[in-house]
């Protein structure tokens, strides 16, 4: 079931490595069917070289394996609580892409530098909080979705306009309509996020772009009266 | 028509990707016919993997679409400020190259450090002031480059002897006197943005070097008894 | 003899290449034969594009060469220094990649931030003290497996629980259940020295991560309840 | 004339590219032939992608083109001061790395902080002081060689104990017994200066390590009692 869509997962966790985001086995990628609402992810634990489309496993948003003989990516609750944030993400990526990673354990959002950033995030990368030792020794892989639905609540970020965020101590989770925009979004973050520390370093008194440029950049990107690319 | 210029045009955008300048579709690259002065410039968000020299755009200098079935990077107007500019200038090029991009969004010109940057820079490569609110609103992409002009004449900057710019908060552009040129200045743009950011945190203390010096590199190279290379 | 773990231990070399965590012939590896207790390593200074199994040295643990035409690698009496530290360790590396080198040079312990690390060490990744002149006169390859095991004893580190560390003024040394899984631990190491680095950069006043969320991540993987990977 | 040579001048040239020392046209190398005295070495601004052997130029230790229908390169008089300053020299390598640049362009010598760089240099890597506006002037290619030559006596440096040295303001000159060391040990030296200011952002208040540790591993290598590599 699924064939076509667990092939475009396949394809879009082997696009971690392509793009430099993923070490051995540390990323995973899903995404939702959006007429079944079942989610395909990347099993757990399975060498990049060696993963075929077939090794994806099926679950339904309970987390329950619905087709597969492997086990799913242990990240898997993250996802789901990821997916019922909103009905709008039809793909989610976990990675430790370096920079981006950095800023997690740094426990620090990404401010809005320049337009690279804005081209995609309506605004500062958040970073979460830390889970507690009660949150993570109850569910840590669910609570870290929790916590990062109680980020976006809190801080009032729009989950388009922001898609992806630092999990602090940890990593990046990104997401978008499906899995390609996904791993697109985890690319952005890493590359921002590379920019944004050069640029602290070239001027420590820094402060963020205009916010009147932040505005323009990602309207003519992702507004209605878009302009960017072709119709 | 200019099918040939097509060509270089669509080559140069490749080689943007090739020397690690340009993430995704994150650049662009125009060239200026001599004959009918019109302008072939990239297709807007095309991915490069699958861009043919057939996709290019020609323009004239208004921006009207003279030939082409693509709509052409949104950029194109700041291209076209620079091709106003100066006559000499017959290739533009735009990155959000990381090192480089990073000086741009830290707000501060690149002082000349050594001989890697006097080779192609005629004295440190200025950053422009931010747009305002109005200039954004008004025509963003033309008053990009209306600002870099703004640069250039009020920093004494000549356009041959300085072939790029920082434009504050967003990116680099750079030009020579076909695509190729303006690539190959992107990309010393880009190394010698990475090398002055290393000599800042080795010796926090540096100050630009000597003035003969930058003279003697730059003109062995470009000067009038320049001895640099092939006759 | 030993065919199979000679054609191991030379793959594994070369992937310590492919990893980018050697340059030229500046690292090594060893497997031990379980059965026979004998040590197959990598010889001394020979050029990666040319190694064959057939090149690797078969040795005891007195370092004789028990078959083989060329020298071993000079490391060789702080690997044998390792396996005797711990009837556990079956492979061993050493490389000299470039930021985990940094902190051996910087003569600091790699602190716990987030669980990249953690999904390998329990807890920092140290780093032993200097050799001193009478060390390095008497029997410096062998003493900098003494001093590895001087900090071992002393720190009240595991052998399993943290399977490498950094040699002061010198590099890295890795270790696992054989040639593969040393170097993994190799790469990891590289890659969480960069990340530790980043980390300080971005928050110089960062403080390592909740020792609960170390405990949660390392046994999840290595636990005796482990629920990462497959089967 | 001198065919073989004038192969591995090629090669080496091609090896800077190879291992990520050289951008462009930003390098070269030459050899000297040890019967003939003569010098074979890269031709000027030629792109490596298309360079043969063929075009390599054969000159004498005075600069006069013996052999060759292509200008040498720019730097030919600052490789054939290396060349008078000591015998032994059999290769010349120039390059414009960019952490050894960085350094270069600091004004700092590389300290010595770990075992990498006492494999192959004994001791600092020094940095020449800038040259004047009237040696600019003079004859800047033999005068970057002059400085070279002074820092060396000044120093008390061994020119094959210290293979390499940075150029203040510009970039590196590397040597060694023939074409090919020269070029390791320029590929040596980004490494290190790599390293080496990572180590100084990791610790910025560490110091050089102990000299007994140098002197171990340069003589390891180097002494007469070598025991690195194969007999």
């Amino acid at each position: 079931m699924l064939e076509e869509l667990k092939r475009k997962v396949c394809t879009a966790n082997l696009d971690l490595v392509k793009h430099g985001v993923v070490l051995f086995t540390w990323g995973n990628v899903s995404a939702r069917d959006p007429e079944t609402g079942l989610v395909v992810i990347k099993p757990s634990g399975v060498a990049y070289e060696v993963m075929q489309p077939d090794d994806m496993v099926v679950v339904d948003m309970d987390g329950n394996i619905v087709e597969g003989r492997l086990r799913p990516s242990t990240d898997l609750p993250t996802h789901l609580e990821l997916y019922k944030a909103d009905a709008r993400i039809g793909g989610v990526v976990h990675t430790h892409s370096t920079y981006a990673s950095a800023w997690a354990q740094a426990g620090r959002a990404i401010p809005f530098y320049g337009t690279t950033h804005a081209d995609y995030f309506h605004g500062e990368i958040p970073c979460t909080r830390s889970l507690t030792a009660e949150e993570v020794a109850e569910a840590y892989e669910k609570n870290t979705g929790t916590v990062i639905r109680e980020t976006f609540t809190e801080g009032g970020y729009d989950w388009i306009g922001t898609p992806g965020v630092l999990v602090r101590n940890h990593g990046v989770f990104s997401w978008g309509k499906d899995a390609a925009e996904a791993v697109y979004h985890a690319v952005v973050m890493e590359a921002v996020a590379k920019m944004a520390v050069e640029t602290e370093r070239i001027n420590p008194a820094v402060t963020p772009a205009p916010d009147y440029l932040l505005e323009k950049h990602y309207q003519r990107k992702h507004g209605k009266n878009a302009y960017y690319g072709q119709k």
